[in-house]
């Protein structure tokens, strides 16, 4: 294979960005963009960068044979039954997160992937921010040394619509979700517990569809470690995603980006910009490398950064969070089953 | 009233600095110090600085006309009984904390100052540090808007000795009580519920004494606002104290002090000295700013800036933070009456 | 014009950077590219690109009428002759700094340019780095208020080869010509006079070839304001480029770019990474930047951002500081005729 | 010798502050002050302090037996004649700076001190700064390397008043002195040139005292080193002390210092406080720290920190800018006597 040739299902903005970056790699091609609501706005858009095939129809674009891997950037709920049909049809995947709202039907959607022998890469682009990175590198040469607390910070600069909210699966499942993976990334050990308190205090429309808009999470480990997650719908300042890893050794932090390094001293006082506004701002450069990862894995057989796996226990967590808020007490990963 | 007039009960570190500190004020005269111990050395040392009377029994402290307040610095659990016999002869009383480790004693203690129309102000230092003293400020002046989380961190950079975590009252009533009262002194509004989870990854050491060397608590206030706290016994960079308020209108945040500000640029890397070491460093203005404070109440009846209430807060908390860890699960200040 | 259609002339690493970066926008279209050297590389390279025309002869690429603008890469000596011929064949003209190393030539290329009427931008990349452009529009805002001091540090990383300084022209027309232009782009005054010291302090081969490897310049303008720009030739801890404006309302300063923020501490100390390496990697999008400035100007008659005027004064500053090192003293940009 | 016994010669803000850190220190005592116009106001102040004797006239206080050491903290005209009679009087000295304005009648000053075999200690508090006193211990441990370059940012918050600038005896005497001594603090080598460039920015009231209120100086080192100092005497955001030292293996540099470290996040940007306000705030360790070591030197004979002979080449400095400005042109501390 001397390219990979991929397809992408769902023109949204992230299926857009992805679609764009791989373009930019001499090792990828866009074959094939389907959409449920493609149209003559898309047409163009493909039309433009050369994109051969525009469809309504994901199930067209999973049937060509001259479609090696599949992007999936659709609605949440259509991701099971599009990783089946991928897998089934020999497709290799990457698939947004989460990969569903339901872990059984993720489970499903794994053991598809398992059984056709495909690749499957999750969405957590943050593994690839570079300031992350950078501190999971320093993480495994043991900077830190044994790790034994975790504190992210992870506030968006604005709320979603109500629309998105109502159908979002909730501030754990849709946006915590990341956070429980970099939890995971850096800890390098799995989660046994998850207590998660919450409230609403930046809109009231969260609680118009029993949802949160601010919440602590703390998760222990195997290893010992434990993890402290602190979630807010909308920090005044813009994106606030902060990673910091203390251990036996010392604290390795990983503070946010700025658009630029001015320093304004006045008689007000001592002043720059804030931090970059929103994740396509932030994670720019990490969306192009967790796809060149994928693209490589794929093309060269090397390791996935983040596998299934890694989506089924960020969606575990994401679960338990939901039910601790309910119950009121530390809920186990292990106890989740029962629960359901 | 032109200077009050001073005793110190216990002159261990802690009442030695306290002594020197109010030497240095115009306002106030130390007049007596008592110490179990008291000996050559002792009176050397406040022979040196003019202190009229050393002796090992405080009550003959307590019992001079001549002496207007006292700063109580002895063991903890010398505290209440000293508290009510210096309540009872009328003297203004500044006590370290905890006031005891027993909520129902202090609650004891609080009613003989009552009673007894005294001051009695708690060694909370922190609220004095340059610091967080602005930070409060900030959040006063509304420019958090109103607060939804606060984070503070607290890490002590090596552990006491063995002796000292026998009779300390454990990680929560001897270190996380200071961060206890920062929480409420930024939250503006009082603890509903705790939840505290520990782990013994420093040294071993604090197992054999039920005690915990790692620790997060968070805590849910009335006001809805939530704060977590994680605490280590040992940071290998030295002492680790950052509060974070993040509210409406934005976050405002508390770095530690540094010795200098020099940074070096080299080959390895871009570097600067380690914070500073530990609670004497960087308290250091705190401790005298405190103690100034307490002064300035006793001669101009200025209010106290904080009361022995917020001492009694402070224990309730650890005490419930205990009782979380013990039970697995969160714990509210209302129930733990019936715990007791 | 529906896209400007470029030739590159010149195939070394800044001509390739600016091709990629053409051939990503969508208004551009890099048609040939010229070099001396041009083999079977170069042609794989443009193969690979989609460039129609590889060619030894610049005059070929020049006399093409399906060519716009050309891009002038190659080495200095060649500039003004390129900038004649392009210019009297009404292409529009990129041209790398300096113009020449003789200010007269130089003015020879601006009457050409002039004449013609064509544009013509001077690669003052520099201009474009996000540091430096927010900070040139704080003062464009007046946050610093009137200009008072201009203080520049600009440092390599690593001296170039002996080859190279052989024929650079000297450290103030090779490397602080860029500091020059940018004193005069955040003065908003022209320079008055130059007083220039160097030394040889990093290398013995600056000295074998009558240059400098560590320079000290002030500048005064006709504002009244004063600049001062320290040069070194290496940098142990990598590019080293910062910015500060101070003014009658305060002071604006840009620091250099770091490759991630993530902070270490522990027993040795607070560390981080260095700054980023090199040119390549601090002003990356700063390239881009200008490339995409030039095609505007030329496709939507956008005013030019940095113009053969900016090039020439900036060399002519260049001069007067050899000169003043030569003399001693320091010399009026007026008087450089008469010197010349 | 138990104690050093001093007398303070002026009672101005310096020579207050002087004698209130030699108060708090267990080896100095204060038996003496004397100010031209010593009066009620200052025999309330001594009593406080229990300073026994207050005068009008400082031979008597020289004249004293009981007091083995001076603090000349009165006018610069008075600073000669008084260290000549002190030294004949055999008192041990310490003088704020400038010792005069007149490099002739310094060296007088010194010859009487040397023949006398008493010890004279300048006021240059900024070496005792815990940021530049921490740079320089790293210059000697080798962390810079090589010292190439060294850069001083000095501004003051808010330019004296009109009275005060008729007699300072210029920006280079009264204010950048300070500067000069820092840089051959930091260069560990003697200034072979000069070169000073000015203007009046701030307030026109300097250019009618033929004073300049912004200016630059470049030094060259016998070492091969070189520094530029800015000076401003009004920095909008407070007072700026910024130092610099660039070598072989890497840059130094010390910040401002603040009044705390809170940042604020908010819809604007990011912000906080204005550096330390001017040199009381800032410097007043320093102060401390020079007054305790000038007391370490008399009563232990331990070398002095800094000399009569840092007092004069400072001066030299000074005078060598001043006469840089007025002949626009570079000028040698060799070639000074030949100008004066």
């Amino acid at each position: 294979m001397g390219k990979v040739r991929v397809g992408i299902i769902g023109a949204g903005r992230i299926g857009r960005i992805h679609a764009d970056n791989l373009l930019r790699m001499g090792e990828a091609e866009v074959v094939a963009i389907s959409d449920l609501f493609a149209g003559e706005e898309l047409l163009a858009w493909a039309g433009e960068r050369g994109i051969g095939l525009v469809t309504t129809d994901s199930a067209e674009l999973i049937g060509r044979t001259d479609i090696d891997a599949v992007f999936i950037c659709s609605s949440t709920d259509t991701h099971v039954p599009l990783i089946v049909q991928a897998a089934e049809a020999g497709k290799h995947i990457f698939c947004e997160k989460p990969v569903s709202m339901d872990v059984n039907r993720t489970r499903e959607a794994l053991e598809a992937v398992s059984k056709a022998g495909v690749k499957l890469q999750i969405g957590f682009n943050r593994r690839f921010d570079h300031n992350f990175k950078r501190l999971r590198e320093l993480v495994e040469q043991g900077r830190a040394g044994v790790p034994h607390l975790i504190k992210i910070t992870s506030r968006d600069p604005n709320p979603p619509s109500a629309a998105y909210i109502q159908v979002s699966g909730g501030i754990f499942m849709d946006m915590a979700i990341h956070d429980f993976d970099m939890a995971r990334f850096m800890a390098g050990s799995e989660v046994e517990t998850v207590f998660a308190q919450g409230a609403v205090l930046v809109d009231p429309v969260f609680a118009e569809y029993g949802d949160l808009d601010t919440a602590i999470t703390t998760l222990t480990f195997a290893s010992g470690a434990m993890a402290v997650i602190d979630n807010s719908r909308r920090a005044a300042y813009g994106y606030d995603q902060r990673v910091e890893v203390f251990g036996s050794k010392g604290a390795l932090s990983a503070d946010n980006d700025y658009p630029n390094t001015v320093v304004v001293s006045d008689e007000a006082g001592v002043s720059r910009d804030k931090p970059l506004h929103f994740f396509l701002e932030r994670y720019n450069e990490a969306y192009i490398d967790e796809t060149r990862q994928f693209i490589d894995s794929v093309l060269h057989g090397k390791p996935l950064p983040v596998e299934g796996f890694d989506g089924l226990q960020a969606e575990l967590i994401a679960r338990a969070a939901k039910e601790s808020v309910k119950l009121g007490r530390p809920v186990k990963l292990a106890e989740l089953n029962a629960l359901a």
